[in-house]
């Protein structure tokens, strides 16, 4: 028997059960019922014991050290799973047990409690169980930090490898330097862009028949994937046979159909990712970045370009006669690129997009490296948002409480937006030398587009790094002026600055 | 540290993993996308494992003998979850792990062939899957018969513990000779009732909100519980916590105003469960037949009586004005107990619904103790419709692949169909001398009913069996000279044949 065979049992058992708590989480955010949160935590913490168990075994070990061994004999895909599969070991076996089942239940039911302090606005009723998950996380990042390692670099790694407070002070300098003066630009000499027929009475049923339209139109495959609705859209996804992605219903037709565009972009990654890594731990995005580069490279690069709408867009003014019915498509390509300083992420346009990400990685870091008391989130984040964005949010559900993700635990998960977005444009750049991109956008050859991507990126799943496939792709390591470069080209066009 | 603690470990591990199972069969019949079956089942699989696992390790089963020997110590409910894990142990132990785990592969799997099958209206592309369920549920039935003992009553007991084909003989013959000739009567002399109104263009977005409607009427938390779709309308839980049901919408108005009432009854039952039971083994309905007795007590018994309709009919009308605007509460009530020999069993009248169990029963004994080949069911399915309905099925979509049941490998279940309605009818006769039962409806008071079933059944879960319950709240076995009775007077009052 070969090594990995013997390994593969246990991989298979740790992934059933990690399979089995991604849906409990789609579940949780899409249909639980409300008094369900307690019980289905303590099953999720069951669960997560299980995983542990399976991982830290010592038979398990004995099977990975056994294929590290045998490296030149695997296969490309059982190499990278013997690579995360050790990595796993490292990140976990350093915890004990008791804590690390803690922390699923916590995480499991701090959903609930985030929500409730959301629609409440109520930021405090928050802080206790984020106040014990950053303690949670800041005790497992120091459990497996390097001599002298900072725990946000620990924290960074895990959803980026290679990129570490370093990197990204750079990075975020060159988006303030370079961006704020712009914005500045614009907002003071900019073209003035209407774009109020995006808020109306769009009715939900019609907004679905879009959602499912647009999904399918730039690939996403309802054979292999559902559309659902929640409070946050999101995509998850059981293996690439079951990808989920979820939009919202709102009085802004613009939310439901860029956020669908996203989701099918992540969902399109998942699908992509080769049968032989599928249920394995290297079947998934090769990082977030990478993921969001993906999500945002479909809803912007390809769904708010002039080009993509050019097939579409009667289709779309049928669907809505009395919104859209006198709007020409240069006036809606226009209004779905306005910039307009925002308090909401994911409402964001692309330009003021990354300094939203920026604040969160300032108060991350605030909060893991100098010990801030949560309480002091919501005034850190007010006078971030009047320095950057010359807004102060009115209360937390617009402030502090907008976004899920540190309820979940992520922490240094936000700086794969920004950097996701730079991959996309550095893709961008590459992809257009490639192809003759708008003509293909034009005449509603997506899959053209979609294929180089699944060929150069999706179907490797975590067997390269972002950083790698950066470089097989476009011949050049991780570069952030293209990110720029595509802003100010993008949007000195549209407002007509330099 | 007590041996019931150490036993609660395992215990809470095993119920983790079940429930996880629970969530992927209800998201496989609710949601899942079309080609995610197959890597699904392998996840499914793999869980079966883990809990074949924990259930037959030999630190389980020193645990499980320690907590023998202290049931004196033990709570009413603790006691009645040592008895359930030992009765899993034996029934699982005795099989092999890699059987136990390609069993629950192969039915996690049949339920799309199954139901293509059924779209297709083709028995012949189930057929194959269905013959290997059958050989694995005989092999198991076989690895845990005691000597002399019937495949056939191995399985039955699962469902309904102190039932066999000795007694169930007695009551389908008991059925046979007395309810014929009933319908017979029914079909020559009685009265003709006009149900027309019922089929019709009822929007499904209404027949949706008179679903929940009448669920919350009846006693449905929404708070602990979800209503979903799917083509065949049924109830998982998860925990008392969370309980779901499903409906589907069609062009009969009663089919799933009816179905939701039958399957909120089941809701209510799981609901009603004590929390020292909740995710525990004994933290579910006593048994199947039990079950059934309170799905089909709220669809019947409460649900298609005059009095219940009182409160609500007004509130009906009004939302189907063009279809029932015409309709007299009297003449809806009596369309919706119409009787009229069917070919599909979710859609029968009360009378002739027993006949259609009967048959499942006859054709069960016949696949499970004559080894009748799978290729002869559609054939003697039609001639026993015939023979007890006086109707041939036109296709097999209509016939032997109408119940998803064999399809998920229940054997011995549908008998449970027909005994939960002589339960009901047995409660029912209890029922009416314990308080104004008719009142209550007429007054809306179903509180009152839903908690006196609380009280006497629901709590309980499994710390009772169904015969105990019947005992002690109606101070006699059980009896189906109830149903019997229940049916004649029902139909002989409202077809006015004796």
């Amino acid at each position: 028997m070969r090594a990995y065979d013997a390994l593969k049992e246990y991989m298979d058992r740790a992934m059933a059960i990690r399979t089995a708590m991604t849906l409990f989480e789609w579940d949780n955010e899409t249909l639980a019922p409300r008094q369900a949160g307690a019980l289905t935590a303590e099953v999720i913490g069951s669960l997560s014991g299980e995983y542990f168990s399976i991982i830290t075994g010592t038979e398990f070990a004995a099977c990975l050290a056994a294929c590290q061994e045998e490296d030149g004999e695997l296969t490309e895909a059982e190499s990278a799973n013997v690579r995360e599969l050790a990595e796993e070991l490292e990140r976990i076996k350093c915890i004990p047990r008791e804590e690390y089942q803690a922390f699923a239940r916590l995480t499991a039911q701090a959903g609930a409690v985030w929500a409730q302090a959301k629609r409440d606005r109520n930021f405090m009723a928050f802080a206790p169980a984020l106040a014990s998950i950053i303690q949670y996380q800041k005790k497992f990042a120091a459990y497996r930090a390097k001599e002298g390692e900072a725990l946000y670099d620990v924290m960074l790694d895990e959803y980026e490898k290679g990129f570490s407070m370093k990197n990204l002070d750079v990075f975020f300098g060159e988006i303030r330097t370079e961006l704020t003066p712009l914005l500045q630009k614009i907002r003071e000499k900019g073209r003035r862009i209407d774009d109020s027929f995006l808020r109306g009475d769009y009715p939900a049923d019609k907004q679905e028949r879009l959602a499912r339209f647009l999904a399918e139109y730039v690939g996403f495959d309802f054979e292999k994937g559902v559309l659902g609705v929640s409070a946050h859209p999101f995509t998850t996804n059981l293996h690439n046979r079951d990808v989920r992605i979820t939009t919202h219903y709102t009085d802004r037709v613009d939310s439901s159909l860029f956020s669908v565009i996203h989701e099918a972009g992540h969902g399109i990654y998942e699908m992509g990712i080769r049968d032989d890594l599928t249920l394995t731990p290297a079947g998934q995005g090769a990082s977030m970045g990478m993921h969001e580069s993906q999500s945002r490279f479909f809803e912007n690069i390809i769904g708010r370009s002039s080009a993509f709408w050019i097939p579409i867009y009667e289709k779309l003014r049928a669907l809505f006669p009395d919104e859209l019915g006198e709007i020409p498509r240069e006036a809606f390509v226009a209004a779905v690129n306005k910039v307009e300083p925002g308090l909401i992420r994911t409402e964001a346009d692309e330009l003021t997009y990354s300094l939203h990400v920026l604040i969160r990685y300032e108060i991350e870091k605030l909060l893991i490296e100098e010990d801030m008391d949560v309480r002091d989130i919501p005034r850190v984040w007010a006078d971030k948002y009047e320095e950057y964005l010359g807004l102060r949010p009115s209360h937390d559900g617009e402030g502090a409480l907008q976004d899920i993700h540190w309820a979940q635990g992520s922490f240094g998960y936000f700086p794969s937006y920004a950097l996701g977005s730079a991959f996309g444009a550095q893709i961008y750049f590459h992809m257009r030398k490639a192809m003759d991109f708008d003509g293909l956008l034009e005449r509603g050859e997506l899959g053209v587009i979609r294929e180089y991507l699944r060929e150069h990126i999706h179907q490797y799943g975590r067997i390269r790094t972002s950083r790698q496939l950066l470089i097989d792709m476009t011949g050049e390591d991780f570069n952030p002026d293209y990110y720029v470069w595509y802003l100010k080209e993008k949007y000195g066009e549209i407002y007509r600055v330099r």
